[in-house]
Parts: C-alpha cells; structure tokens; sequence
C-alpha cells in the first residue's frame, strides 16, 4: 500500500515526539508500504513566528509573511528525517518548492493547484521515507507561500490524492471524530464511518479535528482518510465516501458554537440593493456573516437579522451605526447565542427530523431564536447558557449513545 | 554603484534592529544605488536550531541538519524585506534556492560553486531592494546546504563578486579591525586599509570580525570589503588588494590566542614515515596541529613538539599513549600557552622584524617557547600569563599606538 501520514504540531511538538513519529513511519514500512509523512510546526512555533511580523509590518498578507512563517514546518522535517535516519531507516526531506506544491498568489491562504509526484516516487523506489513539510507551496513565480490555519492537513490530503494513495492517515491529539464533544457529552461515541458531506458540515460547524479544506479535498479526490490518535494504535474515524448503510443512520454528529451574535436592523426599507449596501461595510471590514433572516415585509419596510462571530459584533454594530444609520428605524444585537447543530447524510430519506429537534428543545423549555438547514444539517441558534444542555437532549433524543446498528429512525 | 550590505546576527537580533537595517537600506538605494542586503540569522536562533538536532541524532553533518539550521536566516529575510516594505521601499527576499546559490555537498561546510547572478539583477531594475538569505546553498541535488560557522559573511563577499559590485560591506556590532584586542591595549587603534593578506592572517589567528572565506573569496575576486559599524555611519576599516603605501607600515595587528597547548615526543626515531605515523590518529580524531618544531637529532633520535588547541590536549595526549607510545621515550605537555603574532605586509621589505620582536620580549623577561613565520607574520608561544603584556608592549613598540604615517621603521 501506499500510505501518507499527516502529524500536527501536538504531535511533533517535542523531540520525544518526533521519535515516536519516526518510529511509527518506520513500522508502517517494515510492513511492506511506502510512506510519506506530512508534518506540521512544533506546537506553538508558527504563533511564534506570527507574532513577530505585526511588529514589523501592518499586513498580515505579505508574501514575506510568509517566507518568515514557512520554516516551522521546516525545522520539523528536518528533525523527522533524521530521527528515521538516527533509527536506521532512510528519509529525505521535501520543502514545497522541491516537491512543487504549486499554488495561487494568495499569501497567507494560498490554495494547491498541483504537486509533482515524481520526486516522490522516485524517493520511495530508493526505500526513503519522504518527510514532507506541511502548510506551504510556491506560486508560479517561485515565491514561497503558506496555505492558512490547518494547511498541514490539506497538505496531506493532496500529497495523498497527487500519489493516489490507498489513505491519508491524519495523526492528531485526539481519537477521532466523535458523535459531540465529549467535555460537554459524557455519552458522546467516536464515529467510526463519516461521509465527506457530513464532515464538511462538522468541520464547518467547528469541529477542529481536520481542516475543512482537507475535506473538501479528500471529497474531489476520492481520498480515503483516517482520523486517528499518534498516542495509541487504536483504529480513528475514516472519512470516506458516502456509503449505503450511513443512510439508515439519521443524525451523524451534534455541534455546538458558543461564540454567535445575533444582529438585528429594524424597520429596512424593503428594496432591491438595501440588503448589499448593508453587508457592504461587514465583508470590507472582514467580518463573517453567516445565518441571514427577513422578515415579512410590512409597509415596505421589513427587519433584517442576521448572525456574527461574537468577538466581531460590537464592531459590526458600530460599523453598521455609521454607515447604514439612516437605513433602518433601530439597531439591535445579542451577543449571548450558540449554534446547535445537528448533521446527517440520514436526513435525506427521513422525514420528520426537524420536527424532532424541535420538539426535543421545547421539552426542556429552550427557545428556537433563528433556524438555518442544508440538505444534511439543521442548525438552530439559541440562547448560549442551554448549550450544553440542548447538545446533550440531541445528541440522545437521536440515539447517539447507541452504536449505529440499535438507533432507531425517526419516521 | 551597485552595493551589497551584509548584516550580522546581532545588527538584525530584535524586531528594532531589522527596522534599523531595512532604515539603513533603503538610506542607501536613496542615494542613487542598487543595493542587495545578506542577513544572518537572528543571534543566537542558529544555536538554538543546532541545540535541537544531537537531541535527534548524532551526526552532525547529516544533510538534515542543514535543512533545519538553514530556517534561521529564512526569518530573518522575511522580516528584513517587510521591514523594507513598512518604510515604503520595495524589497524581495531570496532563500539559496531562489538566487541559486550553489555549493558543493558538504553539509555544514558547503563551499559556494556558483551563483545566479540574473534575478538579483532583475530585482534591481524593478526598483527593489534584494534581501539575501546568508549562510544557506543548494547542490546539485537540490538540497539545502549551510556554509558553517559565519558563513553568511562568505554568501556576501561571494555575491558582491557574481554581482561585480564596487563594495561589499560587511555591518557588524564593532567599529572595524582594530591593530589588536582593545579589551587588552587600551591604545589600539582602528585600522584604515588592510590588504586581503594580512586580514587572512589577522582572521586566522582568531580576530572574529570577519570570516577567513569570505577573505580568501574577496582576494581571489578583488571584491572591496568595508567592515564597519552597524551602529553609526563612521567608516570601518577596508579590506582591499595590497597597495605601496601599505609597505611602508612594518606590523599592522598583533593578535593573540590563548588557548594553545604544547605536546612533545622525546627521543623519537629520526626516520621517515615516523611523523606520518605520529599525527595520523591525531588527523583521525580532528585534532588540528599548528605548529610544528622537530629538534637536532641526536643518537639518531629526535624531540619533537607541536602545538594543539586546549581543549583537544589531554585528548591528543591520549591517543599519542595508547597509538605512539613505543615510539618515544616520553611525552610531556603544557597546556596554559599563549600564541602571540605580528602581522604586517611591510615585514616583506624591512629586516630584522623578528629581531626586535624578540627584543621586546626579551626587554619584558618573557620566554619564547616556539617560533612560526610566514612571509607577512611572526608568531611565538608565550606562557599564557603573559599574554596581556606580550601584546602591550608589542603593540606599542611597534608604532601601532601611533596613526600610520607617524610610525617608524624598525631597520
């Protein structure tokens, strides 16, 4: 088989680690595989090392960012290829520019257009283990770039997807993907098979065990992967295309983001272009908006709700203030929300799932303040103190303290 | 003109300093040239990349070592080039690979081939500042190689000879090459011109401010070398191609090492091949013989002395017992000598150097030990409490206390 290997910066974080990262390596190729390893800074250094440049320079963006920012993944293979070599295997080592991982112009969060496999190849037929450095690439131009927060992990992904890999193991300081987060659900269960659709949807809904571009990635490219812990040898959770038995399940996973704010203009004049020169000032200042709710319009003015990070609503109200004052009859926010989610590719075929949810929160009393679904996911925002209890009534109102096989549908 | 600026460890170790480098740069392109920038690494980071790899592995020159190492100058053109960009210059920063720096494969202690001067230049006809990584190549292979200890100094002497540049200048924490340790004579003076030549012997006998590649590397291509202050604009001191004047000036420097030890082999055989058979273990472990004095042979037996770093002296005298022990009668060693020289390119015209050396000496009641020439340098070995005093009064004898032209010639 041919597998690649991906390990964080929790996972590299010490020299004790990278031996244990290298001694791991080299038992996968004893049992007859090619390996390549995808590594991540030392836990802390790319902080580290971001923490220099605003001292220096204003934008966050600058291709020397960048070039600055790239060497903890450098240092860290490095350190894994010699700790293979210390351990009497072979390895050699790949910065972006010597594999060509091509990608965009865009510092900071360049994108992988493609990577030349070749060399690669080439190390595996001389029995090296390849030790690839995560999170970078070069734009055309030859100039270093770095892929943004999680990057190793979309690194991985499209090595294993340029080798055609049999998976992409993502070694990480946790078991897997679980049904919700343990801390908050004592019956939460580590899922053992996710659909890429549903792991996009965690991801998305903050879910920090793999990148959500990795996903989207892996989703393109048919790429097996495997979440699973560097600390034992225990199986993870794969991630992999949708299967026929995932259906019969109806809800995958339950997440929770503490951190929403809820913004509302009163009284908007309820005319094409409002709504764009509203969100203007929001998306030039950066802020993210996600759920947007407009309500029936009365007297051709109607209000418009919409949801924000926390940390970004007392700017985005005063920006709103001041370049949309004359807009609207009032500005309004709460910054005290969560995000409940529930996610499953089940959905699809069964009805009744919302009405379930529903119904689940109403029976402990918590009120439903917006609603938002995709195909596979129903999010509802709520007042943040019923967070944990409102994921903990999901995550068992839909069985996911049962294996898959005893949880009953819906309808 | 077209100048290359290099700049220590210290002259960019804080953010503060970098911002004081780019200021100084761009001062510099102001005044009508094109400039290109080398920079070390922030001081002390290559320590601290080199502390992690015996952790990993115990060879010291494996390829990977320099693949980590190699990071700490990346940081530092990154920086140094935003830094650039924050004043409102243009800069670009370029790695080994980048301006194709190519060295040989000796790991650690690369030696610079060639470099591509073409992008560097294109970079000036865009307006930009180049800012260089120092101490870092690739070979052949395409892997990362570091050139050793102050090989940063040789990356800029090596670019200002592919860019044909009218200057290199080499920024540092001091003022220029001093006539000898103004720590030890308080009336040393700061040296104005010094050939290639002398700096080579200066550098070899341990004066730190630049180092010895980067002098042979500027000889051998005639590139103009200013070492001069990153703290204040005064001139340095330039190294440049031996002129007339230089003659007339008997003894430019006097240094001094005081870590020399002293090993002699009594009654060895007077026979060829004995010798050979005596450093060879030495040569073996890496232990560097200096000085090397064989006495009158008598019996067909001879004595014979050398002289050896410190710290490798119990070492050396080890395995000369256990390799040479049936060789000699005895061996004895003193390890607390002093090496003490002059340096002079006028030694070549004027007579009796040596003599009045030893007179000065002799004046003071200290014992020479050994003696070594060269054409341009005398040097003996002093019991080391001497050193101090050796160097005072050698110093000031000859003239050096005194500007050039009011210095006096010894026959």
């Amino acid at each position: 088989m041919l597998i690649v290997q991906k390990y964080g910066g929790t996972s590299v974080g010490t020299v004790t680690r990278m031996k244990r990262v290298a001694r791991r390596c080299l038992e996968t190729q004893r049992q007859g595989h090619d390996v390549a390893v995808v590594v991540s800074a030392m836990a802390g250094e790319t902080n580290r090392l971001l923490a220099l440049t605003p001292k220096i320079h204003e934008d966050p963006n600058d291709s020397e960012v960048d070039v600055a920012v790239a060497t903890g993944e450098q240092v860290s293979v490095g350190l894994v290829a010699l700790a293979i070599r210390h351990l009497g295997g072979k390895a050699q080592s790949f910065l972006g520019h010597q594999v060509k991982i091509t990608t965009d112009s865009a510092f900071s969060r360049a994108r992988i257009r493609s990577i030349d496999a070749e060399r690669i190849h080439h190390c595996f037929k001389e029995g090296k283990i390849a030790v690839i450095a995560g999170f970078q690439g070069i734009d055309e131009a030859g100039s270093i770039t770095t892929l943004g927060r999680g990057g190793s992990d979309t690194t991985g992904v499209a090595i294993a997807a340029a080798l055609k890999a049999d998976v992409c193991e993502i070694y990480t300081d946790v078991d897997g993907v679980y049904t919700t987060d343990p801390n908050i659900c004592p019956s939460a269960r580590k899922i053992e098979r996710v659909s890429y659709e549903e792991m996009l949807e965690l991801a998305s809904l903050g879910a920090k065990v793999l990148q959500i571009r990795s996903v989207e990635l892996g989703m393109n490219h048919g790429v097996k992967i495997h979440v699973r812990s560097s600390f034992h040898k225990k199986p993870g959770t794969w991630v992999v295309p949708e299967e026929e038995s995932m259906e019969a399940v109806v809800v995958s996973g339950v997440s929770a983001n503490r951190d929403e704010a809820k913004i509302t203009l009163f009284a908007v004049p309820d005319q094409p272009g409002v709504a764009a020169r509203i969100f203007k000032p929001l998306t030039d200042a950066g802020v993210v908006v996600d759920m947007i709710i407009q309500n029936v319009s009365a007297d051709g003015r109607t209000d418009l709700t919409f949801t924000v990070p926390r940390g970004d609503c007392k700017r985005a109200v005063e920006l709103l203030k001041s370049d949309c004052g004359e807009l609207c009859a009032n500005i309004s926010f709460d910054d005290s929300l969560a995000k409940v989610s529930i996610v499953g590719v089940g959905m699809r075929s069964h009805a009744g799932v919302a009405q379930r949810m529903f119904e689940l929160l109403a029976g402990e009393g918590i009120n439903i303040l917006m609603i938002s679904t995709s195909e596979i996911r129903i999010s509802v925002v709520i007042s943040a103190k019923y967070t944990e209890l409102a994921v903990r009534i999901l995550h068992d109102g839909f069985g996911l303290d049962k294996p898959p096989e005893k949880r009953v549908g819906v309808a």
